[in-house]
């Protein structure tokens, strides 16, 4: 079996149903944003086709294994550990051999909140898994639009609509999401 | 020349023409938030009078002053060096011997950020310099009203509002204000 056969079993084993239909549309649209922008295409593949890997994890075991992982929690993924998604499935493909590339592993854990300092290969993967196709909230088409021209751009756009929507709906926010806005900000300023 | 004079005397030496009526306006509405939510009376006037003392100083001049009083300077803060005049103005204060009530000097270096964990006094500064009478944006007179009834809900309502327009400005954001308001947030939720 060669290593994509071994991702997508271990994958299909956890992640089922719509959420894996989102997986495949988060490969295609960050497939072909990697083409555009230059990122290695495997290291693409890879990235979008795990990212999800933890995500059916309920809150309470995504605390536990981030514990059990030596991962530093931040207070707001205390409160709301669904955030920590992306860097336990980072921990247990590491921990299972499954993914051993760390900028890959990189690119998974940062895959929700982003953070100061993105890699080309964590935009892509951020940007791809808020605008694939399933994706239609309003003003996705904007950002899946800037997405062609620029990823700064639309990385950029995507954490300023996320921002101003978790302080619309009262929920708390990431730290690292407000770094990565003021980083990519300072580094667009002409 | 007692304590009210001294500090009259080195407040004007400083802080003149509109920012100095701004002052006398914050001074005003936060001895009335402070009666009304039972805060010191003291405290207050004092830690009212004194916010603005270093928001003359240049950016230069901020940072400077910051590095030699030995403040912890945010990354943010070295961008936007204005938002060190509360730090600074602390910090000069406690040097002069002008202001040496910790609470107090807690209250003007929070003023323009917030941070979690704040106290009543530097709730009823924050809220009092964002509503005071001479504030005339949009919205305003809602957090004005609520100041009223819940001094917790004016400030996360102006924590939140400053957030949605420093990223309509496209203007950096201070970590500071989102712990703020995730903590607020937090004590809030029933």
């Amino acid at each position: 079996m060669g290593q994509r056969q071994a991702l997508e079993a271990a994958l299909t084993a956890q992640v089922t149903g719509e959420r894996l239909a989102h997986t495949y549309r988060v490969v295609e649209t960050a497939r072909r944003l990697g083409r555009r922008h230059g990122a290695d295409e495997g290291q693409v593949a890879v990235a979008a086709l795990m990212h999800d890997y933890a995500k059916p994890l309920a809150p309470a075991d995504l605390l536990r294994e981030a514990e059990r992982l030596g991962l530093t929690i931040d207070p707001v993924e205390r409160a709301e550990p669904h955030l920590l998604h992306g860097p336990v499935a980072a921990g247990l493909l590491a921990e299972r051999g499954l993914v051993t590339d760390p900028d890959v592993l990189q690119a998974i854990a940062a895959h929700t909140t982003g953070r100061a300092g993105m890699s080309l290969l964590e935009k892509i993967l951020y940007v791809a898994d808020y605008v694939e196709p399933g994706r239609r909230f309003p003003g996705v088409e904007v950002i899946r639009a800037e997405a062609e021209q620029s990823l700064d751009r639309a990385l950029l756009h995507a954490l300023e609509d996320s921002l101003v929507y978790l302080v619309q709906q009262g929920w708390l926010i990431h730290p690292g999401s407000v770094h990565a806005r003021n980083w990519l900000l300072q580094t667009l300023r002409p």
